[in-house]
């Protein structure tokens, strides 16, 4: 039943994922006498490095993403299937769709990317949401929203409220933008929101396992990191070791700590498509590839993106959306090589450097390209933000995202700050019940207040 | 456990949902010697007559809605609580919260709107979503996005598709603006983005059990409506009684039409908080109030908006935003008039006029003020459009709307074109096992395939 045949007029590439280096390797394709099939589970690309900025109530889901069919709409050699590959034939060649469809390839991009990993404790998820798709940032913004509203409906009721602790596990570049962004929040946006609680008295822990913060960055950068984060408000543990997570609490270096609202920045796992191949992949899942992309023995196979484990200069390169933009562009060189007969170029990555940010105005730069530096504070802060919008794909949301982040910066307000959906919390009630003084002061707070 | 007190020092005001009505009383309030308490489940007020651009993908939820607690937070004597009212003691004058607590009152404001009814068949809710809650446009965007990508999806594993039928009951305003919008979404926007479909062929029903659309409009301006959704394309059915909804269908003067996607845009029932009062209700569940918006014998009692019925010159006010926001501000009038020690003035509905817009350059203003006009058109459209970015509240989601309607206007792109959640249509499935020539020719199709 492949009704997507190929072979008749002209090469076909499945692209399966629809992530910086799947559009890339699509939109590279245009000028190529090949048809391009891009499908994705979801119908549209997500532009991740600011997803952290619609989970903290900056910007909208829309402003970050753009449907697919969108972008590549004017590209007349290009389609889009919406709808999930749940098999590969590396032998008859074909990917098998959720709804049934077989879909025949002459190459095959994979890029279908990781998402978060707990270590083999997946009853921890309901938990601590981690950060990678539109409904996790959602949900992230409801959480941390939401323990605000609840923290004052419970000191109405009684007197006092649970404490408002924020806890991030995992001090990489996603776990320090998302302490920051929370201590923001509760020190400059909340502050004259509330009449009963103090949300400047709110606590945000960032616990990591290793050793200090921003683990992949040069030293000096995690040194500027932590003492930027711990000048907001942040509470840095490394070395803490999270053995548990449950409703309202994290149990960490054998100790138990309260938490209004968890969330996981930690493990990341890749898709489980790399394991279809039935080539070698590393222990998170990645497929080991070699300078041309392909798995062993798969020469019309690239792996692509956070997929891919591939090493240069002995180092294996990050997943991160630089290095999948290049490797998508490299895909159609390489097909483009095909195609005249010549050598396949072999794929460098070619590193510009790393950023994070930390709040309202820090960040902290490893620039490689076009000079080299490390930048931290207001100056890597501009950096990102130059850096970002103009990578941002779409002249209009680009516009957008700027004033939003304009109106945010000047006027201490986000404008983004809706609460969707369920309206309460894990561990929440429990946390009620037991309270800070145990349920007989429950008990007594009450009896009080009856006058 | 009454932790509100009353009575101190000056009276407490407790406004009950902070839509239209209840975020107008609280804000005439503030030059009063008063206390505002603003309850309400969400924690956002909603800018209601533009919430079906964001179920078709114009414009995204924060675009319209902004949170209560930054709306009043430089208003020192409101406070605004995100809970629910789940009881009124009328005579001891407090209201119980879902959360326990209970908030006496001086004065109590009722303003918590209507939702939709499905004339007591709750089971058509799953097969007919209605549009009052950013949670409800987001379900409807969704649905009417995927109803195209599962079309496509189809076409591609089968040669074929369900139809693309999109049904809309009820030609109210709400259903007279979403069925022209869907016709603007197929024939304008989606026109490049599919290569297997041909979206341009999707159909747009609209049905009404009435013998006119917009029934509460002038006959003119009804006819010149029905005239503009036919050359856009919609299919107008008056005088259709709609007997069974089920999943890819709906049933109505006895004919089943097959349906993707099926709206509601019929019923309203007023909330159930109205009948909490004791007081008398209308068959909708509004409360009948006289000309101080008291319901009988509870002056300390207004109720406002939408679920108050209030009759001026032998006709009921309509449920819509301008006569929420004046008797809001009304009730303030009313307070201030106890303080000073005088004679409450009575409440008179200024209407100046009704407008409902039409697809993407289309509308029909039943204009009362300041001139008296019946347009349609074009002009109607501006007219419609500048009213509405005035209205909206907060300057930064004036400009914001503004970008995105040019925008779409000119680009024919559709900015918040997401699909979250669920990748499934209720029915769907079902369409796809029976399909056009039933299951036999599914198998055929099949086999055909298999090459």
């Amino acid at each position: 039943m492949t009704r997507l045949k190929t072979g008749a007029k002209r090469p076909r590439v499945v692209i399966v994922g629809g992530g910086f280096a799947g559009i890339h390797a699509a939109q590279a394709l245009a000028d190529l006498d090949v048809d391009a099939t891009v499908v994705d589970r979801r119908n549209h690309h997500l532009f991740q490095p600011l997803l952290y900025q619609v989970a903290l109530a900056v910007l909208s889901p829309a402003d970050i993403a753009e449907p697919i069919r969108s972008i590549l709409r004017h590209q007349s050699n290009a389609e889009v299937l919406m709808d999930e590959v749940v098999g590969i034939d590396v032998n008859a060649r074909y990917v098998t769709l959720a709804s049934g469809a077989q879909v025949a390839y002459d190459y095959l991009a994979l890029a279908t990317g990781a998402s978060h990993s707990y270590f083999g404790h997946n009853d921890w998820a309901p938990f601590a949401p981690g950060l990678k798709t539109i409904e996790d940032a959602i949900e992230i913004r409801r959480r941390v929203l939401l323990a605000f509203e609840l923290a004052e409906r419970h000191k109405v009721e009684h007197g006092w409220h649970p404490p408002l602790n924020f806890v991030v596990i995992g001090a990489g570049p996603t776990g320090v933008e998302l302490a920051g962004a929370i201590c923001d929040i509760a020190q400059l946006y909340m502050r004259h929101d509330f009449r009963h609680i103090d949300p400047t008295k709110a606590r945000v822990l960032l616990l990591d396992g290793g050793p200090r913060v921003l683990a992949a960055y040069p030293e000096d950068l995690s040194a500027k990191a932590e003492e930027t984060l711990k000048r907001l408000g942040v509470e840095v543990h490394t070395g803490m070791a999270v053995s548990g997570v449950g409703p309202g609490w994290v149990e960490a270096n054998g100790q138990r700590i309260e938490s209004a609202v968890t969330l996981w920045a930690a493990g990341v796992l890749a898709s489980a498509l790399g394991k279809m191949l039935g080539a070698p992949v590393d222990k998170r899942g990645c497929v080991l590839v070699d300078d041309r992309l392909n798995p062993p023995g798969l020469p019309e196979v690239f792996v692509l993106g956070d997929l891919a484990h591939f090493e240069q200069d002995g180092r294996q390169v990050p997943g991160v959306a630089q290095p999948a933009m290049q490797m998508g562009d490299h895909v159609a060189k390489m097909i483009a090589a095909d195609l005249d007969g010549k050598t396949r170029p072999a794929f460098r990555y070619f590193d510009k450097g790393d950023m994070a940010t930390i709040g309202r105005t820090d960040a902290v730069a490893d620039v490689k390209w076009p000079f080299k530096a490390h930048m931290s504070g207001m100056p890597a802060w501009v950096t990102w933000l130059t850096v970002h919008i103009f990578f941002l794909i779409g002249f209009r949301n680009r516009v957008s995202v700027f004033m939003a982040w304009i109106w945010t910066y000047f006027t201490f307000t986000r404008s983004a700050r809706l609460i969707t959906g369920d309206q309460n919390l894990p561990g929440w009630r429990e946390e009620v019940a037991a309270g800070p003084h145990g349920g007989a002061a429950r008990e007594e707070e009450v009896a009080r207040s009856v006058e």
